[in-house]
């Protein structure tokens, strides 16, 4: 019974994934990462303003905007998958394909580091300084390899 | 010298609002809201999923979505500033700006309502399911009056 049990329930999982997997077209992952680029670039330009103060530090914003910053990093780290090179217009690299163990790796660690933004924001403008510049350093390392060529920064 | 302070205080204040309008220029505001539009739609199809049962309800990450989507929804409410009903392509609605009074009311409730999302993610699928409905009421009130008639639903 505890091994149909398990199988029962990886059957589930698998199901899910496969659900998952046949919800999004090529184009809607594309325009959901393009998406995602464009609200973390915004919620990353109000943390800036913060630290450079040019806005006044507000802790409760500032979580907030590194949370969003955070989850939306993760939630668009599977849009990358087989099949989403082509679809819509986009800006990623070929090479974010024919390497996916490289990309998933580069992708892995800037979610890691972007999940401890929110604890760096409920610190103060230093605290949350010395996480920021780790996560845009992320940002850009990936956008310096997987971005084409003539997007590059 | 309060006086003075009062002053100081509130030449700062209009300053920061006035560099805040300055940044971000019409098509960059279009491109947000679409972009938050999108990245929502993704978020609320999660939920939508947990409450429906196509997936297990993960409260943790129920939560996530939730607070994703009323941080972005309050966020994307002064993107509809004036100037911004042209410069890119855009399926908003010219009443927008010719009855912003109205238009803004209904985005105030969207945000309100919103808000209370991320506590009704913490409970379970049924507390979720009520107020996810009457989130994606408020989405659909304001499509079908202020998105071109094109696109209304």
């Amino acid at each position: 019974m505890q091994l149909r049990h398990v199988i029962v329930l990886t059957a589930a999982a698998l199901g899910t994934v496969a659900a998952t997997a046949q919800t999004f077209k090529p184009e809607d992952q594309i325009r959901y990462r393009q998406s995602v680029m464009q609200v973390t670039q915004r919620s990353l330009g109000a943390l800036n303003g913060m630290i450079r103060g040019d806005t006044p530090y507000n802790k409760e914003l500032a979580v907030k905007h590194a949370e969003t910053i955070a989850n939306l990093i993760a939630w668009s780290g599977t849009s990358f998958g087989p099949g989403t090179d082509k679809g819509a217009p986009t800006r990623a690299d070929a090479k974010i394909w024919s390497e996916p163990d490289k990309f998933k790796a580069l992708y892995d660690k800037h979610i890691a580091e972007a999940g401890k933004l929110p604890a760096a924001a409920a610190g103060d403008a230093n605290t949350l300084k010395a996480q920021f510049a780790e996560v845009t350093r992320n940002c850009k390392t990936c956008h310096d390899d997987y971005r084409s060529r003539e997007y590059r920064n």
